[in-house]
This record gives structure tokens, sequence and C-alpha cells, in this order.
């Protein structure tokens, strides 16, 4: 990475978003799990720019706490929505040094690093740089007016294009990269005489062509780059597109996707060799799949670690938890925050585990609720056991030692400790503990009525 | 809406759609969860006809059946398949006034409302109207001639095009607004002198031609709202077509959409503001989700009402349930019919409830069967907590109070109350109602064996 | 099917794929839950030719152990990785007869059978048959170039072609349909006097033309059938071509889907008149569904036969599995391997079935997990029963008879028979067998204390 010392990164984070018709401000509405704004500002953070600026207003305090762990924003106040020039302006008093001051949108998430990158490499030595893009049919955009040896000479707003204009391609997507010292100079000379009575920061470039000021532009790699988001449809729209990238980057890297139009990614998903993904999963914060890792479908894994060997089967919920190597968790089997699984752990079906250690070769094959346990090595739990860790107001801990064989239906009423090796008996509540080797049964009368006589219907 | 009392609509319904491999007629294969035949009667009665008119033939009693409740449908016989003239022919006892008779067919089911409304304004004052389109190749159907003065002359089929025709690429979509008084006269002079021997709606316009009747075009908006059902195939092309254009007109309305293109919704789905759902989700029926709520991805949603706030966790499956503000459902829970949630209530994993009401702030968090309950406010229900409510023959209510613990694994017998602020010991089973605040605990005895022996393998 | 006697095939399958990132030979990654070698050599199989060689290398133990079971291939060798001639040599001593030598890819797998057939019909009488294909820009293949009469005169690489040639959009797939009794001379005049070093089977053709063999080439239907896999990317791409391809084929066949993009099937899938697919279902192994099937959304099935009129209902896991007609399974259940369904049996939400037959009109419709049990007619399993078939060493089975009653939460201690007509209490553990007509009911104690205080919030 090459820090930028001499960039300023302003981001314009005003915008309300009528179109989005939502009570959130725009650029916190989500793509990928991370608000827009936030994929502006991570991508400019790359760059370790001088200082970073986002220019806020509507629901302008929903977007501060939004962002308040980050320490290394500054924030420019813009009371009123006068344009892209006014907005400029609120954070002029934050640009400082002879460098380049890099104008983005918090609405525009998806532009790439290395776009950014050369539209800095190619605005240096105190050139406007422009970020300019090739469309099949540009009506609608500001275009790209250039004189006859190629420089930029004027970007011409859709309303005031001659039919020769209107035929450009070339169309500019807002993104500059402005020499700074010239800032506070032309922003004084920006002026709002149009329909809307906004400053235009597009009008900076007749100011520019007026100075001397070379001229440079650079297109980015995919036009989705540039796109912005004024309404549900772009989000959506957007977010596929970002998803399709993710779901390429994994292929070229070897994961195995059983489909790349059916997978979700919303944070980092790392992954070791021979990684198999099948239909319709969703990751979402911090993914890591060791080697060999398979995940079956319609699985959703939130901040998980899998090591290797391991399997998921199909329609597992697992949040905040990690499954040891060559475990076989599901299918149906929800692993909760703090749930952490030795090596080679089975997890079944219609299971939740919750704030639990389950040691090595450990099995909870079957309608099970083990929360607030240490479990040991070797445990077998039958079906429909359930760790009753709540007696209305506290929790308490279950610890079931090495080797123990729980029988179904078992209601281990906690605090309770069964010591390693202990077998207990189907059907048993047990509220105290058990020693190391022991049985432990519960037992009621059991009741034998021959020759029955059934219930019959009773009229209603 | 404007009323088209002048107007009849005859939908042709007879034919059998021997490509789509079925017992059930053609008409009666179901688009997002409705047949065909009701997508265009819907549609059609939202023009509010003098009459509407269904030509019914091949399994005319499954469709009949079908539309059992349809009160202003009028049926008409076609005994024999002799082409769409003959077909219309069925109809015309039926057919009355001086207005137009607007003919659809039950196979062509995502024709717009605005579309029809066009046709038939363009058709008005005794004009013959005719809905064509152009389409970049339209090999196989008919071509509309017109004269250099651009009138409509001809209709000519496939095999009778001259080259020149051939090449024109308007063609007829079938759906015809005609003038209802001269009906009578000219479908008696339709002849059946073709190859198939049948009677074809489209010579009426050679009629019309012929009797100086001037002839009017219009062009759907898209080309699906023409497109005809004769196999497997194109039902699922329109299908997904239709269920873009839903999740379409959704994100359009402000709701976020994980995946436009995993999106069902085989009904109606209401909604407030900022809902947010994820993929792969379906609904059915009549869906209400109020503002803020979340849908989780992989849910199953049918005929259910959420209210504001609630969250929807993934997996879940909701039938004929009502959902109520703030509530936090599943990952898999399934509510059946009956079940109705106050605020705040808790459902988690593995829990299934029917023909119950949940209080206030209650929680049924894991592994639990509630059926034919009244449960009151603050209410907790332990994990794998099931109310016995069958004896075989009869189902008896339970009736659990306010601020009510149940301990896990607790069986409850009803018919049974459980008094306001009672408490019950885990793994007991009730079959008596317990009075307001005292604490119930079955117990067997607990036998304890030191050093068991466990059991050795059986040879087998 | 037409046998062709004189047709050898030989498969490469030599390989490593440097660019899958993977421990697994190549071949050995799966395509619709089939390695890729698998596809080839199924086609292959089809044209019922005289011998089968696979040409193998990288990762050949694995390989090999991977078709162990297959009788029918022979293996040839290849030490070094010296080109496709170099390959095409190893095979060389098993080649026999006056016929066709078919040349295949491992990493080809979706050539279809009629493809392959008419290549080998256009090289009959000694011609050499090459595959070739037109595409929109063939940049970085071999082209095919002809002289003015149209026959083929050679093949040119991408770097050695002219830019008359490079214009060329007909290329080499690279399958080849080779005269067997010249093979031996050619493959011993080919050299390796280029860049790479290595033998090309391109090269042939030089031979072929100066020998005066008459060239004959075909066309693939569809693009696909040529393509090659070289990473994870592809590998995924033609994935969803063929699961599309199994798509269009069912509805064309009849079957209702949903979303074609949302199907997968990894095996066959035999069908009945009338069968409904809800989105998101996977098939895998040999699936047979009755008439009148109806698959649920996200269902995954393996190995499994629906009989007629049979309903699955969402997010149900079937493996190894009969369902009987008339059945209604889930939402959320999971039939694993020796389940046998009768007719009309219900399996509800969170039920887990293994190795169990379940008889006619039988009901598990909660939150049980039956398991190595025979169970009879007209029996009501209730919510929350679990047959305890495991003693942490062996496995019992548990017999339960017809028309029994089972309370909810039994735990049922295997081995154990309840004879017919059995009726069982809530809550009760049955260690014993009950005979046949008689109640059973486990009781403890019921403890009541009134004016109960309950725990307090305990200080940590």
């Amino acid at each position: 990475m090459t820090a930028h010392s001499n960039v300023n990164v302003v981001v314009l984070a005003a915008g309300q978003g009528k179109r989005m018709y939502s009570k959130l401000p725009k650029v916190l509405h989500r793509l990928a799990g991370k608000p827009l704004l936030g994929h502006v500002l991570d991508t400019a953070r790359q760059l370790a720019p001088r200082q970073l600026t986002v220019v806020f207003g509507h629901g302008g305090d929903q977007v501060r706490a939004a962002f308040a762990q980050a320490a290394d924003l500054t924030w420019a106040h813009q009371a009123e929505q006068l344009g892209t020039g006014h907005a400029l302006a609120q954070a002029l008093p934050f640009l400082q040094g002879e460098g380049t001051t890099l104008m983005l949108y918090g609405d525009v998430p998806l532009t790439r690093l290395a776009t950014l990158q050369q539209l800095l490499a190619a605005s240096e030595g105190g050139r406007l740089g422009v970020l300019t893009d090739i469309l099949d049919d540009a009506t609608g955009y500001g275009r790209i007016v250039r004189d006859s040896s190629g420089a930029v000479r004027a970007i011409v707003e859709q309303k005031d294009c001659t039919p020769e204009q209107a035929a450009i391609r070339e169309m500019n997507t807002g993104i500059l990269a402005l020499p700074t010292a010239r800032l506070a100079g032309w922003l004084g000379e920006l002026k709002n005489d149009n329909a809307q009575g906004e400053y235009y920061v597009t009008d900076l470039i007749a100011l520019a062509v007026r100075d001397g000021v070379p001229i440079a532009t650079v297109h980015p790699a995919h036009h989705w780059e540039a796109e912005g988001i004024n309404n549900k449809l772009q989000l959506a729209a957007l977010e596929r597109i970002h998803q399709g990238e993710v779901a390429r980057a994994l292929l070229t890297a070897g994961v195995g996707l059983a489909d790349p139009a059916r997978i979700d990614v919303r944070g980092t998903l790392k992954h070791g060799q021979d990684v198999l993904i099948d239909v319709n999963c969703v990751f979402e914060g911090e993914v890591v799949l060791g080697q060999g890792v398979q995940i079956g479908a319609n699985c959703v894994l939130k901040n998980v670690t899998v090591h290797d060997g391991a399997e998921i089967l199909p329609f597992c919920h697992l949040e905040d938890a990690v499954v040891g190597p060559d475990s076989r968790i599901g299918p149906y089997a929800r692993l909760r925050p703090g749930t952490r699984l030795a090596e080679a752990v089975h997890v079944g079906n219609f299971v939740e585990i919750k704030q639990a250690d389950i040691g090595v070769g450990s099995k909870v094959n079957h309608l099970s609720y083990i929360g607030d346990a240490d479990v040991g090595r070797g445990v077998n739990i039958g079906a429909g056991t359930i760790t009753c860790n709540y007696d209305g107001v506290n929790k308490f801990r279950t610890t079931i030692g090495d080797n123990v064989f729980i029988g179904s239906n078992n209601s281990l009423v906690a605090p309770l400790t069964l010591g390693d090796g202990v077998s207990t008996g189907a059907g048993s509540t047990l509220r105290r503990s058990v020693p190391a080797g022991a049985l432990a049964v519960e037992r009621g009368e059991v009741v034998l009525k021959e020759g029955w006589q059934r219930p019959i219907k009773v009229a209603k």
C-alpha cells in the first residue's frame, strides 16, 4: 500500500435519499452487510490519506453515530443542501497542503482502490483528475467535451448539450482529484445562477481550463465502480454485482461453489484449499473455513471458524462459534454464540448449543439443547437432552466429564456436575451432581392397566 | 377504475394443453400460486365489464369447479374444439349491447390492465382493436399487413406469407376488441375451408376491412404481456418474469431485497417502510409486513401478518399466523394456523406452535410444541416442553397464566390450567391444574449406582 | 444404441489442473456430483466401444482408485506430460483394429452422445474426423484452415496465424476421430520441435493431409459441449449450464419447476406426471418421484423414492429412504437411511427417523426421534418421543404394534415391544414391553408447594 500523505479525501454523505423511502439516511443503507458510506471509507483508508473528511447533513446524527468508533474521520456539516460545490466548501477548512483532494460520494460504494490510485497518479503535478467512463448511451450524464488535441475543455450537462455533444459517450462520474491549493479560490468563484440555485463542483472544470490547469482523465475498469445508489432497485443491483465479484474471486482462488449466483458474503470469508460451498449459503462477519471444509446447502454462518476437514450439513445456522477439525455438524444444527467444538465432534439435527465447550469426539446428535456447559471428551448425549441452565433469573453451568453417557430425554438441572464415566438412564431429571463412574437413573412407578378403555370422543 | 359497462369480455379457456403432460386442464396450472385463468379473470374484472364469459371445453368440470365461488362468470360450453372463431361463437348468446367484446385467452396470464384499457380506448366508436406486438423475429406468427397509409389491411398467417410479408415484424397477439353488434353477422360468415378445418377469429379482420370498419392497433408495453403458455418451459419462464416484476415493484416501493432473483410472491405482499427481506423467501396468500420488519433467509410465509419491528430469523415456516410487534421468531420456528403472538414474544428454534395465543413478552425458545393453548404475559416456557393436547380422539386446551415459569422437558396434559405465577420443575408431567403462585414438580426416585458396569457389546 | 465395435476410445486424463488449486487431480473434481472423468466415460460407454482406455498421469493412484469398480477400463500410464500426441502414444499398445480411435478429454465433461455419434459417422471409411466449432471470436484456439474447395488443409495455432487466419472463426475443439490403422505410423512421425518441447496430436492433421486422408468436420450443437475445465470458474460455469439443461429437460417432460435456475440434480431424477418442485431443491443419487408428487422449497433428497401423491413440505432432508403414497412429510423432517414409510404416513416437524418401517396411516408429527424401529399401522406417536436405541455400545430395535397411541415425551428403551392397541401416558420412560391393549404410564410423585418463593438473582 502506498500512503498518500499529500492527499485529502472528502466524502459527500449529506444526501437524504428520498427515493429509498426510508427513515435511514441513504449512506447508512447496507450493501453486503456494510453501510454504503463504510464501503467508501474503507476504500479511502487504503489510500492512507492525510485526512478523511465526511460531509454530513440529512440524518447527520445517525450517520455520525454509525461511525462513532472511527477516530480517523473529520466531520464537516452541510446544514443546507446547496449542491456538490457547496458541500465541498464545507470541508474546505480541513483541506490542507499542496497535494490533491479526492472527492468521493457516500452513495457510490464500489469504486475499486486501483481505480482511485490511477486517478491520483494521473492528477499528480497539479493536474485536475476526472474519473470518466465510456457508456453506450450517456444520456442524462454530464458529457466530457474535448478539443481537437484530445484535451478536456468542459463538462456539459445533458440539458445544455448541443446535438453533437449529446452524442458523446464519455461521461463524468463525479469523482474528482482536485489540486488542493486551488480549492479555496475556485470554490469562492462558484455561482449558483442555475435553475436549482445550487453550486456545482462540475463548474470547477471550467475554472481549471481558464487557469490553464491540465485535466487528466481515468476510466474505471467496470461501469459499476462509478454507479451511485438512489433507490432500492439500484441498491439490489449493486449488491448482486458485488456478490458476483466476491464469488468470482473465491472461484479464482480455488473455492468450489455449486452456484456462483447463490452465495452471499457480507464480511470476509477466508478459506483453505479444497473448500466446497453448496447452494444458497450466507456468510456474515468474519468467517474462516479451513482446508477441505464442506458447507452444505442453505447454511447461514456468522463470525464462525470451521477448522480443517469439518463438514457442515445443510440447513445449519452458526453464529460466533468455533467448529473443530473433522467435526460434522447438522443438518439443522444451531450453534449459538460461545459454542466451541473440539476435534471430531458430531452435532446432529435439531440441536441447539450455546456458551458451551464440547470435547474431542463427543456427540450431541438429536433434538437437544446444550447451554452454558462444559462437556468432556468422548461424551454421548442422548436425544432430547436438555441442560436446564435457567431458573428464571440466574443462569448456571453444567459440567460433564469425559466419556459420560447420557440417556435420552434427560433434564440436567444446573448447576450440576457429572463426573467422568457417568451413565444416566433415559428420561431422568437430575438435580444433583453424580460422582465419576456412577449410574444415575430417575424412575417413577410404572402403572400397567391391561384391557385399557381408551378415551372416547367428547361431544362438543 | 373506469367501469366499462358496454364491454363484454370473453375468455377462451377450452384448450387441453397436451404439451403440459398433465391431468390438469391447461388454464388451471398455476403461476404465482394462482391458476392461469384466474390471472386473466382478475385482470378482466378490473375493467368492470358488463359481462365476463368463459368458454370452456377440455376438463370443463375441473375448470368450473375451480371457479365455483365466482358468481360473476358466465360459462359457455365449446363441445368440440373447432377454432377460436367457433369458440367465440359459443359465447355469442351472452354478448349484448352496442359496445365492445374483448377477447382474451385463459393461457395468456400476464396482460396488464393498462394495456387492455388502451386497447378498449382505441376500439371505441365501433373500431376493431387488435393488440399487436413488434418482435425482432415474428416467424410463426400472423403478420399485420398495412397499406401505404398505415391502415391495417389483413392478418396473414405464416404459411400464407409472401417474402415481403414474412419480413414484417408486427404480429398479431390474438387479443381483440370487437364491435359487439357486428359479431353475430361476422361469425356466421366465418369459413373453415383450411387445412385444420377450423374457424379462425383472425378472419374477422378481413370482414371488418370489407365492411369499412376501421382497425386500431395497440402494443403491449412488454412482450411477455401477450405470451401464451403451452408447456412447462413457458410456464416457468413467465413465472420468473412475473416474479421479477413483483420484485421490481417491491424495490421501487422501498422494500429491501437481498436478491431480486430469489424471492417468490404467490399472492399479495403488503408492507410498511424499511422492510428487509433476505434471500430465498417465499410468500403465499395474503402477507402483511409492518414497518421495519426483517425476514431472514429461506423463510416461507403464508397468510401471515407480521407487525412493526418484528424479526423473523432464517428457516422459519409461518402459516395463518399473526406475529406481534417487536417479536423475534426463529430460526427454525414453525407457526401453524391459529398462532397469535402478542408484542415482544420470542419463539426460538425447533418450536412448533398452533392454535395458540401467546401473551406479551412471553418466550418459547427451544424445542417445544405448544398447541391449543392460551399463554399469558411474561411467561417463560422451558426447552422441550410439550402441551399434550390430544388423547387420540379429542383435543383439549392448555391455559397458562401470566408470569408462569415452566421448567424444561415438561409435559402438560390438557385440559389443564396453570395459574398466574406458577413455577414448574424440570422434567415434570403435569396432569392436573396448578393454582396461582404454586410450584409443581413431578419427581421420581433417583437411583445412584456407583462403580456402574456399563453394557458390553453383544455378539450378533 | 448402436454399438461401435470398431471404435476405440482414448480419454486423456493425465493433467494436474494447477489452477484448480486442489489436492485432487483435475479429472476427479465433480460436476453434478460426478467426477469430470466419469461424465466422459459414461458418455463414451454409450457408444459401446471396443475398448475404453484412460491415459493417466498426475494423481494417477487417486484417479484409478476413484474408478476401481469400473472393469471396462484400460489404463495407460503417461509418466511425463509431453503433450497430447505423447499421451495418445501411451494408449497405442491397446488400440487395435481397422476402425476409428476417438480421442476425448477427461476435463471436457459435457460433450453429448449425439455429437460423438455424428463425428464417428463422419469419420467412417478411413476419414479423420475433427470436432470443430464456430465461435464469434476464436482468439487463442487453433484455427481450421480450409482450401477453396472447403477441404480442411491445416490447424494453425494462434501464435502461428497470419492475419487472415486469425480472422477465422472455426476452431479446433481437440476431439478427434482418428483412423486407428494409421496411428502407429503417424505418432512415430510427430516431432517436439516447438517452444514447449511437446508432441501435439494436432500435428496429425498435417500428416493426414500429406497422406491424402480426407478430413471430415462436425460441429457440436452447443458451444459448451467442447468446453474444458481448467479452474473453478469454468467448473462452476459448466455446472450451471448442465443444471440448466437438466431443468430444461424436466420442464419439457412436464415437471413443474418454480424456478429453473434454482434446482440441482446430481444424479438421476425419474418422475411421474404432474410433479411439482418448488424453489431451491437439491436431488442427489437416484431419486424417483411418483405421479403428483410435490416437493416444497429448500428440500434435499438423496437416493429417495417418493410414491404417488406424496407431499414433501419445505426444509426436508431425505436420504436412502422410501416415502409411501399419499404420505405427508415435513416441514423440517429428516428421513435418514433405512426409513421406509408406508401409505399415508405423516411425519412432521423436527422429526428424525432412521432404520425404521412406519406402517400405513401412522403419524410421527412433532419433535421425535424414531430409530431402529418397526411401527405398525394407525399408530400415533406423541410429540417429543424418543426411541432409546443405543446403550453406548449396542443398538436395539423397538417394535410398536398397530393402533398404538404413544403419549408425549415418551422414552422407549429398546429392546422393547408395545403390543397392538397399547396406550402410553405422557412423560413415560418405558423399559419393559407392554402387552396388547394395555395402558402403561410412568408416574412420579407430584409435589405442590403453594406460595412458592421463586429464585432470586444471585450476585456474581
